[in-house]
């Protein structure tokens, strides 16, 4: 008897926009550790030495800055066909395509606020070329010498006009969990965090005081420790790479964090949940009043002004 | 729509058998930091800091040490009783108890080498008391200031008589993923790692090289830290605890660890996992063989003899 | 030939005032992991797991909290009388007191803003008692499993009106070495950190915009790792403990930091300088204008404005 | 008044000899994270990241492995002359060189044993170009994001036939002071730990089992963490550099260390001490004894064989 999971396995991979693309795969192979898995046309692909599929990253070179696909994997064939099913039945309908190295076919379609978000099932797994072969073979590959080392795309936090019908979009359609939340004095969603794994959050919607669509807040990578992300902040600090606040600990979810921009703009978290986990299969939605949300970070840390009007754009 | 997860959502708790109480309530309270949360008869209940029940591990007075039960939160009430009614199935039926706080009721069977289970679904959330609040709402207690500060009960080491037999059961009969495993040149497997959560592993078979059943390797509680661990050998070394080996990395599942023995005789490990999780549908079942084995641990060390000897006895 | 050292040889000790001495003794012992050893009158002895002396810290009950003594330990008595010798030529004659346990006669003086300085030679070596003793003979002390386990008082940071002539003493008739100082565009210096030995800093003057004197900024623990700080911080969050800023890492000498207020209202440091040491004999004084002053710590963290008001009263 | 320091104010750099030149440039380069600074013939120069010399290591290219130069840099120019006189007085006289760049003129001698030492004032201080300079301007080069990035060579451990004889040499003529040793069951120091700082050591005599002269233990770099050891040792695995032993925590100065081997040889430790520096003045010389030493490493690691035996060879 196979294990019975969700229908959506994990968050596959996003594809980032920049204006500056060398300076952007600049960014994320020599700071933060990922590696260069091919290119087509004007985009590079990237992954982190733990990921067991092609990438989980892919730069494309464009105008401005910003998130174009988010691809979450699905647990089964079968899950994928049923997620389909699902959303055509909800008025969400997409469309195949087929244009990712190492993945299979894509339904491509948005959540309500029309960030695009792709799922899959085919994935090939990764065989490191001699030179990027690990130690262990239980790993995919061997960790790089060369900057952050960051083990995996964690989260993608969105923008969204109105985070109440996209958090419910996530969790009815595709089967998120909620796990936090802030919910205003007024009674509005503020934000809300759901996961679809054991980790306390894979997706996060966040209000846009600005009231536009399509924006995103930041995508995050993982750590492996907390100190890896103090040793980020030095190599930002020395390599001019814009902090814009952290490292301190998140109060929601615990996470401790660091806020940079890469240089094509998009915010980018490094985040170390330690070994924090929800296990719990009956675990209480827990909300955050605006009251709470004001007493800053878990250690006092004020959320910083920009934190509430830096965001990039929406892909047109 | 609730997400599908597996029947079984994660370990629960154990119970352990000492001949000295005292010094084994001292070792994981003052030493490990967990938090006594009532007794009953000879027993003492522990909750570690993050245990969102009542609690994680409960001591029993004895005239030996051993592991005399491993409890199992299923996902549902549906999930327990859908488990029940496969366990009746294949000739592995039980009987129903209510006899542990903030538990409701356990169905207790065992394992084919004589381990006893018991599966429950219903628990009580746990409301900290004044002077154990913690400061964030999304935390159960405060975290403590004494010992280690373990976060959870990660995973429990079974030793069989026939690993092939009680692996297949955990993964037939409880729905656990096959991790990685040990193959000896005789085709036999030596030792299973098997998951029920995005953990790499909960539970593991090692054989027992004696050919006794029902004893137990060891258990193990995770930290948040490589750096708690390294604290903890510090502790150990100031507190005569018996240090085993370690602290090292794991070949398998490359997990940080450190083992000592318990004043009352059982192997403890303390581990680590860093953010490492198994978030792949289609992971393989990795399989080290006898020479991979014997190279020793990720860095190298070698394999103590202990390892293959130590156990805490089966309970009568 | 003995290897011929600085006159000082380091900070020995400090008495701080309170006028909650049960809530400090709490907090320096619980939560920062000091021992306690021995009382005398309102005062409590209390010392970290690896001083060699009888103690460091001493707590006094006071109707304020404040700085009353700083005692320097001197390199031999020979010393110890050369720095009497200057002192009274200079005009700064003191008192011989023999007011400490474990510690012998110490010569009394002030520096030219007000703060008693205390010298010594005398110091018996601390023998741990039986429940104390640690596991490693060159260790005078178990480490604590209660609480962050501090190592080591590591400096203090005196508020000054003028700090110029403050440092100028340090360094003429101490012998300290400024390391780093920060310059005003006025030409004035608002801070300067010095020396004793091959630790960046052991004292350090800052400019007290009220204009008082003899004011303290604070006092700081040494801890082993940046975890222990990211650790205590977790415990003051949990223990109502007053977090005034950080945990960051300082642009200036580059310690990682965090600052609370201990219960009876004195700041207190809690540093990291990971293996950072000034071994050049000829380090060049470092000063930092103003404008690099204001761009805040190493990682863009702004200084708080409390740090440049909050301090703790002269000694009456 | 100038604070008086020894006249030995550290550890200033080593020449290590190797077979195999470029794959140590490799290994000092791309794994620990040095920067090439130059060649002068068959000569490499590399520094760390907070080197305020030209550089800590040479690398030369040589038949064998081996350490052919350890550089004493002095505390002032009157340092150096005075320990010339003793060491002409005292029958070690040696001869005047200037052969290393960015170095004054150096007093180049042997201890007893016959390795090679030299002393030296003079000492340019690092400005980093353009692509290596810091964000912080009391740091002389940027973090490197390449390797370990270890903060400074730390000690060298020379194998003699005879350790008193050296070890009184260093103390002596040298002004080093002892601060741990083991003492055999014969009377014989078997290692003894020395330093010119306040370091708990910078250079070690350890007994040479094989009753050769002149060969080398090890050479030390420090980490700024624990983690940079766990995560070199990583590096190591996924690199085929061999490990010899660790990581661990020494009994003997309690150094957190991990020993392999650089592809042309020579046995390298990455050292982590946390924060302990040995600040008291009359810090008493701490003896192990046989049967202490037996015991092996601070958490029960046994000392391996090879520890024992393998040495690099003195330098024809």
């Amino acid at each position: 008897m196979a294990p019975p999971l969700g229908d959506i396995a994990h968050l596959g991979h996003v594809e980032l926009l920049t204006p500056d693309l060398d300076r952007s795969v600049w960014f994320f192979t020599t700071l933060l550790g990922l590696t260069e898995n091919g290119r087509s046309g004007d985009s590079v692909h990237l992954r982190t030495w733990d990921d067991y599929e092609h990438h989980s990253l892919t730069l494309t070179a464009h105008s401005t800055s910003g998130l174009r696909r988010t691809a979450l994997r699905t647990s089964s064939e079968e899950a994928l066909l049923r997620r389909v099913k699902e959303l055509e039945s909800a008025g969400r309908a997409g469309r195949w395509v087929e244009d990712e190295p190492g993945i299979g076919p894509l339904y491509v379609t948005s959540d309500p606020d029309g960030h695009e978000l792709a799922l899959y099932w085919e994935s090939e797994w990764y065989e490191a070329p001699p030179g990027l072969r690990p130690g262990l073979k239980n790993q995919p590959q061997a960790k790089p010498g060369q900057g952050v080392g960051v083990r995996r795309l964690d989260h993608v936090n969105f923008l969204a006009a109105d985070v109440g019908s996209n958090a419910a979009f996530t969790r009815d359609l595709l089967g998120a969990r909620p796990t936090e939340q802030i919910v205003l004095d007024s009674g509005k969603v503020a934000a809300q965090w759901l996961t679809f794994t054991n980790k306390s959050y894979d997706v996060v919607y966040t209000e846009d005081w600005t009231g536009s669509s399509g924006r995103l807040h930041h995508i995050a990578f993982a750590t492996d420790t907390r100190e890896d992300i103090l040793r980020a902040a030095d190599l930002c600090l020395d390599n001019d790479v814009f902090i814009e606040t952290g490292p301190h600990k998140h109060a929601i979810q615990q996470t401790f964090f660091l806020y940079v921009y890469e240089p094509g703009g998009n915010r980018i978290e490094l985040c170390n949940p330690l070994t924090r986990l929800v296990l719990a299969p009956d675990w209480p939605l827990i909300t955050w009043t605006q009251a709470e949300r004001a007493r800053g970070q878990a250690w006092g840390l004020k959320t910083i002004e920009s934190f509430h009007t830096h965001g990039t754009p929406p892909v047109d």
